[in-house]
């Protein structure tokens, strides 16, 4: 049965344990802070609601084909709230994973698909509980001073387990209903305790979670247009001898199962990422283009430089996530997934560069980036004479202009855009786990093939090399 | 009727006005200097060879659709010389060009045709006659001190036009039947002459060139194990008042339409330089792990980082090249031709980094890349003991790692690295062309909406943003 | 006379027309967003106070040799507040151009050794009133739809003149006593007008300034733990017939000179900003060590090549300033500068790379630079045992890492990061200036010349090429 | 007792056992592949010839002051070959590193006074053999498979020890008299036998060479401007069981010094390289320049960005290298040595760039510089009117223009061009080993003392941040 915003906002009223700015939280829907999350979250259970029975969100569509997975784009186009999109990841990374977690053990398998109904049925959202507190970052987790550094089993009986530790960076998590603990990496013999993957209610006593947020604490939210109504908290989830059922127990134990989970979550973190990028990098193009054309200059050689390394730059990325969804595979259960090699490649590329195209849309906007007047300074009637004056230009009024300015300022280059360039830069693993990736799925076989039949090692002959124009 | 190697050969013998270095050459086939390039593309004429009067060249295929593509792709496959790659590059850039044209005159689309199934069904080779010299880049055409830095049409009579001028950089020339000239640029009224192409004989009067070749000049060829078995001339082509029958001509004052055709020779000569780079940037990987492991390296954190880069490079230019083709779309003729947007943003992605990739390669390699003893060190039994226990490794013979150093060296910092770097950064035009045609085929108007509803300018509603999961 | 903190306080209260996120204020000392730049600089008069009549801040030390300009570095050391800084600059950037002045008209350069007089005496500060609001910034002054885009001569008189305008992104200007007008570029014959140089005091009639801020509006000051303590107003500064005493006047109507002032200005900006880049990137290598001390990954390979990076920028950016001084030379008063095209690389290259490396700060410090934990949450003494045991590491108290990442939270990654990004680049003038200024001072005949020498073009005997070692 | 040229080239026939391309070579004075280098060698024999007994070659001048460092630049001006820069490298570090090997043994010290003397009386050459051939670069000296991968002490007796092993890539070693062997890098207790520093000469029983070169085999040598009249070859030193005796060893045994020679080496190397590179780099700039005023396009904005690139690289690498010299220090036996980490990161910066930079000169400079006709063309009078024609321009012969495309080509796009690309990131060590010494030098402390201070870590007041400008 999917529920409505209002249902949604109740729900969250359970009584899970909620701190934010030092303070203990009771109803995130009514909190200043955590308000702004609920009400996006409220605002998508509402635009796919349906009475029927049957009806689930068409953030759980998991796909089998190129046909389901163009309509399950479709029917998500136009973006979700942060608390849809995590939901999306953790069960399309547990059906990815599934068949593997199989052979460890059959039952997960089934625990997996009876989960995803649960959370279908319900209208429920999930946390990606993955990343570990970690400690002393080079230490393995049964060498840290805290062994509660990484999330893992401290005690068990027969209807399930028992776990301790910490997660943390985990987006939405205060506003959902689920907890799906993945381990942060792969694990090794000994390491037993640690390779858990399992589902709690938020609710669950044990639980608490101490959260941070961008929303901005200015008083005039025209100077935020966009944090102001979009922004989403990330917390950092203490469990505390926290019981876990076996039927929400998706492996416990085989070490060497637990680096699939990790890397199905990356990739389908770092697929919707693609999404999110691609649509992003074409709106950067925009905004460059706009701020240009403001202040005259849209004409210039140098912009144009400017403006077709952006576009070169969205164009790059949209080709990768286009070869990632072509050269996409199904898992032994039939479940879709992008090419991991294309997801990774455009991954790194796309967060080697994307600060220096911020950079480049800076430069072209200039320092009226963080120097613009207020709204607030154009309600003035004092200042809204001579703001007409120095703002308006051809195709923009001077609020308008005012406004890209601040639009620019707040996603890159205030509290929201250090957030974004900070977070894009880590989301589904930074730039090493990317290579690390990218290592394990490129083809170095054909590759040294390649090479020793050009420099005729081990018997090959003579090559043909290809010549340098078609 | 299709040519063996030998009557390709033989055909070449035709009264053509060859120079090099400072001499006239006679018979390309038997010069020390032009017999490599020569012999390749009898090797290719040998492989494609059929004595079916209808058979014909697959370099010839203009594909109408991706499976016709595909088969074309499929029987090229392993490469050609590069007088078979200008050859295709020269008919696919007409076919793409010919609705166009017919704008102008319907003939030139028929004349097109006409000239393809000449080519075709007689087995020539067509060169690329583009690059005009241009005396003073800053100036047009007409103003330069030079009337011939452009090639025009300087007379005219019932049956045709005379041209006269320079084209200078025309890959394989000397070794080729038909000289394909293209406008280099989009010219402007008034330049009428300029806006001419057409298609002349190697051996025409009035035509003369003068060769150069990145050929090796040592003699022991070993030292030179990819250049003294591929290497290719570069024509200057000087055109003396070079008569042009009618039925040749293509365009012949139209200049509005003269862009047209300089384009699409550039589209396919990026799309050709495409198809090189893949492989060739996986062949670059191959080396770049060959030689970590002939040091002994390859598990090296450092190495693992710089292969993953040159992974990940390789990993871009073949999804910017899938998704050229699989964003295909077909002109007026229903001939097929990949887009133009990601080709040129592929290119200079490719432009851009492929040095830093050999940088990667050599920093690896090390030294020995350039200092490696030669194999007629190898062969000195004095010192074919100290070489054996200097430079066997594990999966090496002494003599296979020293073959991969003089490979390494004469594709990436000798006489043909250079060239290959060089021109690889030209072909196709420069980085300052492919931010033109970028910037002619990126959606900016989308772009500048997706600011637009964001920033809400003009009437837009408030946009919902995409989160930054999903 | 020199002022104590109070005493300025107190000057400030002039009936200035200042205005700030749509309000008039009329004390800056006690407003909230303005209270902290004014506290600041009250704390830089206090550090400086002397009773002696003859005294005067040091901020206005004009070295004429190594070691005046020693002695001004070492009593300055420590840094001082922004309106300081603005005071500085102004004072030199006219005693550097004022023998190029001289030579338009003699009185220039007294007016301003005797304005230079006026405000050590007095114990005044200067705004740096150079950026005009431009407009249409493809179209020169007198182009522009609207005349007062650019701030010039509007009506005169025998006493002075009357200026109309609006200059932009004015540091500090609010809390400041004079505000010096320099052209904001090269003017050309017919531009007149715009040749103006002069200053006026803060609360002339006709002078209004509409202020800009990254003063945080949160509660908790501790989540700001630079901005809340260091925050410094832009003022858009609109003359409305401001009138102007000749004896203020430094240039009026020389066209030819109105680029000295600017370059003037650009100099001592930029040699200003290095001073502060110097110690900025040193602090920046200082805050990644210990954010991977923290982490307990200080020894990891990558991080010793992350470091070492940062390690290499600030000591390049060390070279460039150290040998902007030690090929510094005297103008034809006595005066000492910087050299300009040592001054300028180093701007370029610091604006070229400062960004990346605080992306690699971030790699290093990871997600927890935007989402620890509240020093509010370490309150909580619910919450306080966690933090403990999530952030104690060696060398940390829990309490001061959390200040370690809020720390590069607020200067990185939060709206005074974002501000300090921005103008870091702007200041001083964009990339395209320090070009520009290079092409001016670079000697480009020299490296031709050694350019002729080696390839032998006019009568250039053949040139002996140095080798590749010593 | 000074020689001159011909006394040098007779000195070298003396039994040496020399291989270049499989041959023995008896006299490297008359050999067509090495006779160039010993021409350039003994040109600078007779530039600075004396017949004074006392006399001895400003090459072995080792600097105590500012003054005497100026002395040896002034009368090395103009650049040397490559014999006198290692000979002059290898003193200098062994100089520098003398009163370190003191604290081992006070007789290393005297030796290397000795050798100095030695070779100053006897106006010898020195190679600077440090790079052991290493075999399997991950594994230690004596984890090799083969031992005698790393030159060591294979016996001894009293008058002095056995060495055998293999160094390579040991610049102009054939021609030189005295091979001056360093320990490649540090050494660890239980590696006594590889921490051997000596000398010993070129032609000592159980020393033999195999030499590579980039010298052109091309017949026609004005194809090769530079190359043909500068070149050096690179020798792979074979010793087997070579006799030390005592006073020519300077260090035996004593691991924990080895490194001190190892990075005196690179510290001279580097400092020799950044003299070239500076002078070098201007010169690139020049080039650029002139490749620019040769097409017409000087003036153009494109081009301006690009000049202006090169002139701030230029700018830089000279900043670094002043500052080098700006922070020299002395030992302590008053010798002394420029900035060890400014000499690092400038060198790191340099190698970082410099193909980039050589990037941009052929992009101003187009394909002509690989495809430009030879002078054997220009001779032909069947082609001279065409090429005249085509390749005047203002400033430039026909013949100047193109000697100034084979110039570029030659430096930077054929073997020579390789080969300084390669070797100019490997000479003193490659990016990894200035990382290194970056590391080691920088002043880590201060910086993260300034960070702690900043942050208030370890009771630290709050610290006064300095403000954005001055």
């Amino acid at each position: 049965m999917m529920m409505t915003g209002d249902q949604y906002r109740a729900s969250l009223r359970d009584g899970r344990a909620l701190f934010i700015e030092g303070e203990r939280v009771e109803d995130p829907a009514t909190h200043p802070l955590l308000k702004t999350a609920v009400d996006a979250a409220a605002a998508v259970y509402d635009r796919f609601y349906s009475p029927d029975p049957e009806a689930y969100s068409p953030i759980y569509i998991i796909p089998h084909n190129d046909e389901e997975q163009k309509e399950r784009v479709e029917k998500l186009k136009g973006g979700t709230d942060m608390s849809a999109g995590t939901s999306s990841v953790s069960v399309l990374a547990l059906a990815t994973a599934a068949p593997d977690l199989a052979k460890a053990k059959p039952e997960y398998r089934q625990r997996i698909y009876d989960f995803i109904d649960y959370v279908r049925k319900n209208d429920l959202r999930c946390a990606e509980a993955v990343t570990d507190a970690k400690g002393n970052r080079k230490l393995r987790p049964l060498q840290q001073d805290d062994p509660d550094m990484y999330v893992h089993v401290v005690d068990r009986n027969a209807d399930g387990v028992f776990i301790t530790g910490c997660k943390m960076h985990i987006s939405a998590a205060p506003i959902e209903h689920e907890l799906v603990v993945f381990p942060t990496k792969a694990m090794r013999p000994g390491e037993e305790a640690y390779a858990i993957s399992c589902s709690v209610p938020a609710n669950a006593p044990g639980v608490s979670m101490i959260n941070t947020t961008y929303a901005p604490h200015g008083e005039d939210l025209r100077h935020f247009p966009v944090s102001a109504r979009i922004n989403s908290p990330e917390a950092f989830i203490v469990f505390d001898r926290v019981f876990v059922p076996n039927e929400r127990i998706f492996l416990d134990g085989e070490t060497e199962h637990a680096a699939t989970l990790a890397y199905a979550l990356g990739l389908w973190e770092r697929a919707g990422g693609g999404v999110h990028a691609r649509e992003g990098e074409d709106r950067l193009v925009g905004l460059a283009a706009l701020a240009a054309e403001a202040a005259g200059i849209a004409d210039e050689p140098h912009i144009h430089d400017k403006l077709s390394t952006l576009m070169i730059f969205a164009t790059m990325c949209r080709a990768g996530h286009e070869a990632a969804w072509s050269n996409a595979t199904t898992n032994a259960d039939g479940n879709l997934m992008p090419s991991t090699l294309f997801i990774s490649a455009t991954k790194y590329y796309h967060a080697q560069f994307h600060d220096q195209m911020v950079d480049i849309l800076h430069d072209i906007a200039g320092a009226l980036v963080v120097n613009a007047p207020t709204l607030a300074d154009y309600d003035n009637p004092e200042l809204r004479g001579v703001l007409d004056e120095l703002f308006a230009a051809p195709g923009f009024s001077a609020e308008e202009r005012l406004r890209l300015y601040h639009y620019i300022r707040d996603t890159t280059a205030d509290a929201y855009g250090g957030w974004g360039s900070v977070t894009g830069k880590q989301a589904g693993g930074g730039q090493y786990a990317q290579r690390l990736v990218t290592m394990r799925n490129y083809d170095m076989e054909r590759a040294k093939d390649l090479a020793r039949k050009a420099v005729r090692i081990g018997n090959h002959a003579p090559a043909q090399e290809p010549v340098a124009t078609a």
